[in-house]
């Protein structure tokens, strides 16, 4: 009855798809307060406020998982507003023959939540999918040392996945803590595992032994681990994303700086031929040098200026050369990996 | 009466808002000592310290959230302190009538903590939709990849909005530990159920079999998991600022590159036209050369010139295009990624 | 005894000021041994090597928060070793009258502890506050978009101030570690209340049904949470200067691109003269064109020079433009912002 | 039999090698079903879905360690589907001679499990010896403060290198993780002693007084601090990486700004050779100025325009010079660091 | 037992130096063997395989750190394998009286352990005082804004003490490590305090009443805290590194907009001279103008190039500050400081 209140817009109504045990599916409309008393269950209980949630309530596990709103009973399972959010072909095509399958010695519980888990974890995993390749290969051509300048759209095309991968990582963290709070506490294991308390006869007769709840933690400690591997992936793709801008930096500013030294050179050649140019254009002016007759000047002066310009201009690419390029430096930790060297073998 | 002596400035009166259980307003002032006698309190109760708070104490609950100070008795909720703060609106039109429905079948003191905490979320999330759209458009406008330069008054805006970002965060973060430190102490949560230990008659009554700790550990879960919503949108959009700032950074290099270039091209085709110029300017000194008289070498000697130019111009342009062009390197992780090739469809 | 050889040139003495309980103060030195044997404690309690710490031995709160060493005993506080630190205004004219007022119901113990620790708290909310305005100063100056290159002197200023942030975020956390340490453990808390072990009596008579343990874990407590809220402060300060900090630098890459786009199209336009000169030049070659006579060459040539010059800087202005206004890419997170459109009314 | 169903394409055989206690080493092809009867384990026990995993099932160790799959039973070990992942030589070389020598006075299993687990380390380390020094190599040149642009090849390496070790460090944690489960839950150390259950004789007989689940628990703990070094080792490159990357930048932007200076004096010396050549180019214009009789004025002006342009030069220099270098600005930190001087002797 | 077989290469002997509790000191060579067949260990507990390790086996605490690798028995001290590492001096001018000195009057092991820790922890002090003025000398010099570029040698010096700050870090984190686990375990501690086992009779005489797992307890405490401390003080250091390269960056950035607009403004000089200086190359070609006898024209168009490019330069540096001085935009936090003043006089 908590938080009942604020909540009045609420629809009345579900669209439910019910899957029992023997394959059978229908779908029908039924009101919330039906199913509720139906179910024993309370109005807040179908409230499904948070985006990933699990939890068993009077025999019945409710979970949701994005936009798939499900009930598992021990008989059967109801998935809710499946309407209108691409899950009808999943439901048709994959759940129902999964649901229906008799190879399981386990109750249907079982069945139920493992084909709704699978369905997430495939979920995330097609998400990752999708944007593991794009930006991988986005990334791959703005390393590229051949290119200039960074492609703008490829740019935009990376800020999109990494949009894209944020969130998904959330998702996966979401979904990975959601399944932590149950395998930390025994009793909630105890409660999902629904066959063992409604049905004590199918219990024992189908066991042989096996703990229900052990392979209830079994279960949800798979599907763990699975989504702890996707985001260790996803984590490994965002590290690549920061070392590969790195070296897009470092690219550029390489770029960057080998024109500036060709530019530097050109305009030692440049101010080498404005010096000398200079003394063409005083022999230029309309005034008396007293050399205008003699036609070995002319070509002495012409000599001297590209002579000169050109042995000014080597000076200044000389005096460019040793400018960069200090004296020898010690390497850095050349020394230092002989001292802490590694010996495999040893240990 | 720890603490007592340095704090002496404290007003010792309250503004006292009043909510009963049958929906009735009152508003009075009250002196701080007589609140504290009428309550059973102590003087320290009422300090009000930290901005974010939620205790039992003697059969009440007392809290705060940032501006907002209240007490929940299991009669009535006493919000203190309340002008001024742009509270009233709320106070009179959403709490009281809030509090005065009676599709709750739990006490009291559930309604008034569901409303007050309700409340906090949804400043919480008003301040992260205040600050969402605002930040978006702000980088999306700045990784443009046609702008030249980021706008300054764009770059100013979204500091201004993510150091909001940065409070609502932790505001954000004070809150859930605020929760979580009741949440992980089940005596604090039996405390809050003030009915249980007041009033065993009605709790016998309307409890219908349900335990009220555990109704209240639901409570506070909720506006947890609320919370922990809100932050990991919040982490989402810093990271997306950071990753948008990169991109930025490329952007602008991008550009810087891109000009570069321009710019020593044209250095080249200046140099190689001062370099030709210089033949000019010697022939152009009134200097005796001994070909003033032949008209043809006027046209050799211009031609001389600007084909000249124009050949060490391209020249100097294929040895920029050479130098900016290494040879092949073989692609990073192109290989690396088929020998990790993931099989969704097997796990 | 442990810990004792590695030690010798400890001084034997301690300046120590005492505070008893009606409010006198005395000042006097004595030896650290006479000062063990009358308090019963062994000589390496008080070796005070930690920086912050605050243990109970032996009936005795012994206490270092930087500068301050302190001893409580029931009945009176020993401070150590006092001066040259700044100390003696704040222990005559604040300490002083502070535990001599009458107002605490709760035992001396209490009233010493608490003005230590808000002694503690307040210094370092001194730091804090003596910090923040000069970095928010620095930094409005620094990110202000009008600036081309960064003030030099404001770096220094932030650096420092930086530095000084960053020793005070580690004393926030020592002391929060140390008061932390004391919370977890329960048995502590029970030993740091002197008067209950010492003074049965004194403990029935005063204390109104109040546990002296739980009034010391909320005196404790009180002020972890201030050196949070410190922490969650100067955290908050941290994240504003690197925010700031890449501002700055896309402030002054924008500068530089701006600035390099003027630079690119007066180049072009001193390209564009330069070659058109060149038919100046060339005409003022001392060589025969057989132009020399006719006066309407002159201005058709000098027309073509600056028309011509004038008609290839526009084209290659217009190139520039093109070069750097990519074609049209769809914006990032516009269409994705709608799909998660939050709506906090359903909330 | 959880998670039977999806999976209907998994191989119904294993390639099995089998070692037991003799050293004797026989290979076969079992089918799944069968080996699951013969060692009373059930069919999703064999699925090995995680890339690293150790459990004890029904007296067996079942552990996967990358493309190692393995079955410990008292008596033998079985490394399944072996082929064609370049295990075969540690297989037959290393593993067996290892499995056989009577050195241990322990149980089979005990020397089995460690086989694998130092294998595996083995196999970390080395992966860790190839990257480190290819990427020490690399850094080492990067680094180099000579070079004016980074060499791309070597930017490709290192990017792939710090993937790689990207790569390693997820595997460690991974393994870490996958120890660190077991270590932290004494029943399932007790489970892996399968000696101590299956053959109570052996193992009074052979024990010594030794206790198997301690011996295990000393094992697991040796190769958890194997690993946990290696993730240091890992942990302090990526550092190295980051570090050096700063120093390649700021390398880098220095070379950028000496060039930039260099550049700025050359144009300051072109701006006035281009100012005082006006003069020239002023002179040389086919304009009756007067002085064109007048021996002495060539020289004048000539001397005025180099002499000139000399000089605006020098000028411009020393202004630079003034701009670049701001008034004296006391250092940072140095009184700074004689208050926080650090005596090592008192400690 | 375990573990034995892989490392058949370890040598069958130790040297080891012996310190008894008398003060005597003798030196020897040992066969690996005899001294665990005499000290009843196992061959495995002196494999020394971790580079800190300190662990209690059968009444002897053998220790390891870094190089020094020692055994405590309640008589002895034994160093083993000492030579050649430095160790020498320390043990016998240091170590040898502090064993043998009489204040203590707790046990012999006591006095062993804390001889050994202090050590360890003089030892990482003195790196860190090592590397830290160095680095503070470094930054001093890199961040001095007068520098128009950075110096490389010291961008050497800066990376080698960076790096070993980062080993550093990780030594001092093992080490706490290792203190945290021991601490973590009571049994472990009393398994620590060998006297109490070995000889009843000299604990209860020498007691006094104290508890020597509590004085275990301390002395590893303290020794855990000044690690603790040294931890605190290389993260500063490391953030000083990160916040001086951030000043570095800026610093380099406005040397190069400063001097980006002075070349700008050169460039806009040449530009117009440029552009007017065309004028005096068109009348200086060799083209009849008509103007060629007018003495006037002469000057007038000298006239008009020299003022005519003075106007245009001013027009475009007055444009060039127009384009970088935006219009006012409004501080950024001057107002939300007012908002969130801090009050300290009141808490």
């Amino acid at each position: 009855r908590v938080t009942d209140a604020p909540i009045s817009s609420v629809l009345p109504a579900f669209v439910v798809m019910k899957f029992d045990q023997e394959g059978n599916v229908t779908s029908f409309e039924k009101k919330k307060t039906e199913l509720c008393q139906e179910l024993s269950l309370q109005a807040r209980d179908l409230r499904f406020q948070h985006s990933t949630s699990l939890t068993a309530r009077n025999n019945c596990i409710i979970l949701r998982m994005a936009s798939l709103k499900a009930i598992v009973t021990p008989e059967s399972l109801l998935v809710l507003d499946f309407r209108g959010l691409g899950l009808e072909r999943w439901l048709v095509l994959e759940l129902a023959p999964q649901l229906a399958s008799q190879t399981h010695s386990l109750p249907f519980e079982f069945r139920a939540l493992e084909a709704i888990l699978q369905h997430k974890v495939n979920t995330l995993q097609t998400r990752l999918n999708e944007v593991e390749p794009i930006i991988l290969d986005v990334l791959e051509s703005l390393v590229d040392p051949k290119i200039l300048s960074a492609d703008r759209s490829k740019l935009h095309i990376l800020l999109q996945n990494s949009k894209s991968l944020s969130e998904l990582e959330t998702d996966i963290k979401v979904f990975k803590e959601s399944l932590l709070k149950i395998l930390d506490e025994d009793e909630i294991i105890e409660e999902l595992c629904l066959t063992k308390w409604t049905d004590p006869r199918v219990f024992e007769e189908s066991s042989l032994g096996i703990d229900h709840a052990e392979e209830m933690e079994l279960l949800l400690e798979n599907y763990y681990m699975q989504a702890e591997e996707l985001g260790n992936k996803a984590r490994e793709l965002k590290g690549l994303i920061d070392d590969s801008e790195s070296v897009i930096f470092i690219n550029l500013d390489s770029h960057r700086n080998v024109m500036m030294r060709l530019n530097l050179q050109l305009t030692m050649g440049s101010f080498s031929l404005t010096l000398f140019g200079l003394i063409g254009v005083a022999f230029g002016m309309n005034l008396t040098s007293c050399f205008e007759e003699d036609p070995r000047v002319f070509w002495l002066v012409t000599g001297f200026m590209f002579l000169g310009s050109g042995l000014i201009w080597r000076r200044l690419l000389s005096f460019l050369g040793r400018h960069l390029e200090p004296s020898m430096i010690p390497p850095v930790w050349k020394r230092s990996l002989k001292a802490s060297d590694v010996k495999p073998g040893i240990r």
